[in-house]
């Protein structure tokens, strides 16, 4: 060992004790005859002192240190005379006897603090020196301690970890697959897990009762601020299960990690939204429930005034902001602007100011009077100083834009507080979803996911209307993870592949195995999976995933720290008999 | 839930508590007019009854269940008449009077029991059937709570778990990389890691202190019964630690495994025994110690007595097996055999026996007079009854041949008891191996590995003679896991690169960013990695990794469950813009 304590270890009580520490030099400075050495490890930050007085020497050494040497001192702890109680190493000081440079090191190309001056693209070309800063360790720390805590959780409640394989076949389905040619079978190709979805239900099917797996999956999509081409689930299915057993289970989960990461304790059960309900009064499928502020449905109240906007619109709805009133004509011309942004996608937006003195002014008096501005302020139950938004067009697609001016608003009013979790379930999604453009049903979830018993009778008479055993944990207007019960019925699960515009020979190729195994027996099942990185920057308070993943790529999936993708020789190329073609359509 | 209790769960002081069970149908019987059905699940076997005097319709339908049926039953717990002690549950018996089929079950193709009819390919082929087998279910179980285990034991000593990342960038030298084409970057390949090996060395200098990652590695070689082309490393790796420290940490992990999940304390410190030593008595970098049969050096007893197969020889070596002098003229030849066998490569075999009688009778006696024999006997300490077995030839190849005569001679004497274990550290070993194809050296364990400082000068001088910090643990003849000191001096790391032949270009493009890395202070740091379906294996007493991982590929390569790898769509070739070749070369 090159040390004896670390440098977040040592307190006053360790007064005159031998230490030897090592660690990197954060900063020095010199003050008279004496030269100030901040040395910091994982575990903190502990002072040393060199004294030219006492050994003039080694305190010319010291004054040669730079930034970020690598350093093994040998010294004795002392009480400082100025104490610094924000650390807590603060109260002491080593007075040194003896040092070696363990490693030189180069200035680094941006400094290694909490705030530091690098921009994105250094930071992650010389990631091994971010990781170095504090904030971005504690990051890493956080993301092991949450894995610890729910495999504690869940091998309390008997849930076994088994690995599935890395190399699996390619579906068609879904998003696109990573493969990976196979030297040993050529032309054949392997392809990396979107999700362990067939071999964790295989497992029920094996009697497994409880699996889980923390478990790193890949998608080769085109990436934004919260996707990476490879990241990582909290994967879990159960048998002999109901819907019900499912979300006390993970709810259960999301509790523990709540007390033993954040301190917070979470006594009343998460609310349990239906999706129908969400849409309605959120317009999305995974609120912030941080704050109110629910939609109200307008159109009945607006229609026949001869305003034609409200009239000609098959959706009118608004959202109320307590104590907006007093907005200028600037802020509600932001706002304006806000929801035409093409993200957003509004014609227009609508306010009705409830002023403080009772007085009601809107954008639209020429066609509502202060009366029918009052009864519509009622439907809001709005208070004098409140202002209301409203925005009509196609039902979806207001909906969505109201979303997003909630979101807004939310933002505005500092009600979306990242210490504030506002957990819920969002159940009973639709089971389909119609696509336009090919004119046939997709699964919304996954082809696996079971209809609600209650509504298997609506699958050929009014498909789209049929609800699925299946549900989100949302928390923040972040979709943590969802999961649903699965089909354990080899006939039904035909029919859902049949819904689905698959033929029986293509359900047999893709799916033949999972179909033919549960024909030996499969156990009622149902599971979910978290995605971990969101779970992590949740608790984190991170606006991107990145920042909770050691070595994220970018957005062209590059890696530009060690410059990955690359190009390979030409043997292994000859090995995988694979040959490449130019990207140049005339190349 | 489908169930009130699990089918391992009741006992007699149950007994008239109403239950619902559910699971699978392990048999049934008919007796009189009683039918019984053994009901299973992953926790155990509960035997139910049906009366025909009492529900004659239920127990009609319970005549008709199947093997593997899935059923849900509710009844009462009742006390056996005929107990059975040798399953928890089996002083109680449950009345049922409701009976419900989950699922119904083809007959599977082979019986799911401790003891299958069913051979290697089916098995593999349904392998979820396979995996309901409670001896093969358990090893699973073993991995599950070993990796537990493990993360308990690291996150006590501050290791941070880290995921590092699965799409990395290829390097051509070592084994064999799986490489996957990048749609968004044309032309270039990640390649999937043989180890984090680099970025474990990174998050030191980075300054995470203790890093650990039970973390999947891949490689694409031909594979034998202990490989896969994806296995699964706990991976490790400490800041300011000498080699001592990380023996001490990593030992004391075997010991907590072999305490919580064996029951064995291991008091005593593993044994450490340099690499000359473990090849000069056991002719193996990996000895079995579960028994002695020390090599005995032989070159200058024999010589001179005009027996020209050990004058000519360079090296002469043998075993003693202790009561074997009784070994009939066909035992003898068949241990000939063995020896001559191309994977053992001995061109002959001399023994020595040493009769009960104190008579000594040799396959040599034309060259050697029995005070000769003696002489030799006497270097083994050979006791009357004893039987002395002599290879001769080139020195490693006769030493590697011996090795498995010793190991064979083991297995016949007993002495390789699944149940006992013998754990060793092997230290000491060689910087380089000496390449005569390439004529070159190579790393003998990986380029990053420090050399032993007290041998540094001889780099030059004695490349060969070098020492590495490097070391290995060994448990009954299987080696579970290594690893080094690395070095953390990027001059040192330098002048490894030239040793190995690396021009400055080369070892810059390669690792150029590690390098990098040093140069910004990278502390001294060392660690190691067991392989973990190794691990599980010897604890679980298997011949084959295989038998330890849920999904294993066959020897092609193959998953033959879910018929991977395959051929994929044109399309995805297209888009990631490669083409296949024929593997004729005429083609």
């Amino acid at each position: 060992m090159y040390r004896t304590h670390t440098c977040g270890e040592l307190r006053l009580a360790d007064t005159g004790i031998k230490t030897t520490l090592a660690g990197w030099i954060q900063r020095t400075r010199k003050m008279g005859g004496m030269t100030f050495v901040d040395l910091r490890d994982r575990y903190g930050i502990t002072q040393l002192v060199f004294n030219q007085e006492v050994n003039a020497e080694l305190c010319e050494r010291a004054n040669h240190l730079g930034r970020e040497f690598v350093i093994q001192i040998t010294g004795t702890v002392a009480e400082r005379s100025s104490k610094n109680l924000n650390i807590p190493t603060g109260e002491i000081e080593i007075l040194v006897d003896d040092l070696t440079v363990l490693n030189a090191a180069k200035t680094p190309p941006f400094t290694i603090e909490e705030n530091t001056d690098g921009g994105d693209d250094i930071r992650m070309k010389y990631r091994y020196l971010d990781l170095r800063r504090t904030n971005v360790r504690a990051n890493l720390e956080l993301r092991h301690k949450m894995t610890f805590e729910t495999r504690r959780y869940l091998d309390q409640l008997n849930f076994l970890e088994v690995e599935t394989p890395v190399l699996i076949g390619s579906t068609p389905e879904g998003a696109r697959d990573f493969v990976v040619p196979s030297r040993m079978n050529p032309g054949q190709f392997y392809a990396l897990p979107q999700s362990p979805q067939i071999f964790k239900q295989l497992l029920m099917v094996s009697g497994f009762d409880r699996y889980f797996q923390i478990v790193k999956c890949f998608r080769d999509e085109d990436l934004r601020a919260d996707r990476q081409p490879e990241f990582t689930q909290i994967d879990c299915e159960m048998s002999f299960v109901q819907q019900e057993d499912v979300l006390n289970t993970f709810e259960g989960l999301a509790k523990h990690l709540f007390k033993t990461i954040k301190g917070i304790d979470i006594e009343e059960p998460f609310l349990r939204m239906p999706y129908a309900d969400a849409m309605k009064y959120y317009g999305s499928d995974k609120p912030d429930l941080r704050f109110d502020m629910k939609f109200v449905e307008l159109k009945d109240a607006v229609s026949g005034r001869d305003f034609v906007v409200f009239d000609s619109a098959p959706y009118v709805g608004g959202i109320c902001a307590q104590g907006c009133a007093t907005y200028t004509r600037k802020q509600l011309d932001q706002l304006t602007d806000f929801v035409k942004r093409p993200q957003v996608g509004a014609k227009g937006l609508v306010y009705i100011r409830f002023n403080e003195d009772g007085t009601v002014k809107s954008s639209v008096d020429k066609f509502y009077s202060e009366d029918d501005l009052k009864a519509i302020g009622k439907l809001f139950n709005a208070q004098p100083n409140d202002l209301i938004l409203i925005l009509a067009g196609e039902k979806e697609k207001t909906q969505k834009a109201l979303c997003e001016l909630r979101l807004e608003m939310g933002e505005r009013l500092g009600l979306r507080d990242k210490n504030v979790f506002a957990p819920l379930w969002v159940i009973d999604f639709p089971l389909f979803e119609w696509d336009e453009e090919t004119q046939r049903y997709f699964a919304k979830h996954h082809p696996f996911t079971s209809p609600k018993p209650e509504d298997i009778h609506l699958l050929d008479s009014d498909t789209g209307a049929v609800r699925a055993n299946a549900y989100d944990m949302v928390i923040n207007g972040v979709e943590l993870g969802g999961g649903s019960i699965r089909i354990h019925d080899s006939q039904l699960q035909s029919k859902m592949f049949e819904l689905l515009g698959f033929t029986p020979e293509k359900a047999q190729q893709q799916f033949g195995f999972l179909m033919g195994a549960f024909q030996y027996g499969a156990p009622p099942h149902g599971g979910l999976a978290f995605g971990l990185d969101r779970f992590v920057s949740l608790f984190a308070g991170l606006d991107s995933i990145r920042d909770c993943i050691a070595f994220p790529k970018n957005n062209s999936g590059r890696d530009v720290m060690i410059d990955a993708p690359s190009e390979i020789d030409q043997a292994q190329l000859d090995e995988l008999f694979i040959s490449l073609m130019s990207p140049d359509p005339k190349g």
